[in-house]
């Protein structure tokens, strides 16, 4: 991949120089910059968008990567990742990837090819960090938002929630309730983004001495059918459970659809807490307690690096902004448990 | 504005000979070419952005410009856009214009300025036509996306969806399982785009000698809070109820929970159906009864249209494409009356 340095040695002037000239900045001769401007042709650099976009007249554009514009996190992320752009100028292009790596790589090189500035890439699972780190290398922005575990920053900028921590909270509002059997629901592969929370979870139980079975604990895909059916399995091998802890919302009404379906009382028979907080929490009848990501904030800080990253050049150390904590939100869905392990084998009948 | 003709005559071709360059197709010598260009760049034409593409190499994309992203139905059906754009080769970016007239005047002027070989634009209200056709004019295709009254075809290509069908359907439905004192709960404002499937609706009442008195039709917005707030409204003033139409799958979940707050049993006490059949319609407990949009042929026929329309020459007549017409789709949210009148003011009683 061709570096600013080798455009700069090509046209025979600084780097400094070649800067200039993409960026519009700077006094730069006529006959240097055609000179600069025929390199970077030549070589097939591609130079930082932004400076391309001024020079060319072109609209400044963000991209917004997520791998599932179905699953209404995204759309409500999205939201405010717009308002946040917005206020800076930028518009806002969401690209969806379907969780299709090949469409994946398309979208990434056509942003680097001129379709946006830079990019906001969304859940970036380990596969695709290399293609990340290849279009920044090529003076592509590139910000990752909702990175998970703050303590283990990624090579790229990022935008870091710890989520960690949002296990921790809900285990503990469980407990304060008095539950101790407890099943959990988790989103995705054993292995995959969630385990941050699902480690956070379980070392809370397990410090309150109230370690979590192996056989209490269900993988799902991380939606709603995803987690209706693995909490039928739950509750059907689970041993008396009074409450269910999904790692995300998606799931966690599907574990309501599934007590609605065994005619278990929420929160009555059955506490469910979930994880993000997406309106849907708020519509549901009962409306589900959760564990708050902060979207806002996340949204504005990504929006933020974003523009600093497009502002920099690209081979400074990745910046990594933390947001505030996760918040606990007490809704209908958790209560204390009324009776002990009315799906029978109760502690007080073992 | 410069048109193509404006061009050819200023670089001494003719409009084909223009169209050819800018498409890269035909046999045009060096000269004429780069004569017909300087033209263009002098006259500020801004030609087909298909055509600029393929000269300058960038990315096929098309844009999809929505109202609100936080709607649900707009993420399922960029979805399906999605899909049938990638068969065609196209990527698709979504811009959210947040109902804010101003964001999408940009929006459009950015697509315009080169972010996309054309758009979709969802439930254009009468407002921005004028914008639309502009863009139009300017080579800019542009398809309108669910036009509701296939009968009454917009100044612009457009993917049509009898939407005063939609209304008839869900009428017969009710009117099928027995009820006769029906409520209404319309999306948006009066005269708004929710009017003609309100008046299939009303129209098939009035044809069953069971016409809807004014006092059981409450507007609201076209949300689910929205939905709630006129269903409370409704019900409170309503005389012995059994049924409620609203006019999109938003605002029946609205009614859902209203129903749910007024321990109102749904389907026993009130049968509740709306339009639409988004992802939230089957999830909600009970499931609710919906006329389903032929989003997935929506999509397809929009998608199509649109690639026509960056093939074609800006100055035809629009033309239209109707999808099939919506579907009744009956959960377990609408049943026939268990009793009459149990919010009082029943026919018998009366």
């Amino acid at each position: 991949m061709t570096t600013l340095v080798e455009v700069a040695r090509a046209a025979g002037v600084t780097a400094a120089t070649v800067s200039n000239v993409l960026r519009n900045r700077g006094k730069v001769g006529e006959e240097t910059r055609q000179r600069v401007l025929e390199a970077v042709e030549r070589l097939g650099y591609r130079p930082n968008l932004m400076a391309r976009a001024l020079v060319e007249g072109k609209p400044h554009t963000m991209a917004l990567l997520v791998s599932s514009i179905a699953n209404p996190f995204y759309p409500e992320f999205a939201l405010e990742v717009e308002r946040a752009a917005r206020k800076l100028g930028y518009f806002l292009l969401v690209c969806n990837t379907n969780e299709d790596p090949a469409q994946e790589r398309a979208y990434l090189d056509a942003i680097g090819g001129a379709l946006a500035q830079g990019v906001i890439v969304m859940n970036a699972d380990f596969v695709q960090l290399d293609a990340l780190q290849d279009l920044r290398r090529r003076g592509v922005p590139v910000v990752l938002c909702m990175w998970e575990r703050p303590q283990e920053p990624p090579p790229l900028p990022c935008v870091a929630v710890d989520l960690y921590q949002a296990g921790v909270l809900a285990a503990e509002h469980l407990l304060r309730l008095g539950h101790r059997r407890i099943g959990v629901v988790c989103g995705g592969e054993p292995g995959g983004n969630h385990r941050w929370r699902l480690r956070g979870f379980l070392d809370t139980l397990e410090q309150a001495g109230a370690a979590l079975p192996p056989s209490c604990l269900r993988h799902g895909h991380d939606t709603i059918d995803g987690g209706r059916d693995a909490a039928h399995r739950l509750l059907a091998g689970g041993p008396g459970l009074t409450a269910v802890f999904a790692t995300n919302d998606l799931p966690a009404v599907g574990v309501l659809q599934a007590a609605a379906e065994l005619s278990l009382q929420v929160p009555g028979d059955l506490s469910v807490i979930g994880v993000t907080d997406i309106q849907l929490a708020r519509q549901m009848r009962p409306p589900l307690s959760t564990v708050a990501m902060p979207t806002t904030e996340a949204a504005a800080l990504a929006v933020q690096l974003l523009q600093s990253e497009i502002d920099a050049s690209p081979d400074h150390v990745p910046p990594m902004r933390v947001t505030e904590a996760p918040r606990l939100v007490v809704r209908a869905s958790t209560s204390a448990p009324r009776r002990e392990g009315i799906l029978g084998g109760a502690d007080s009948g073992d």
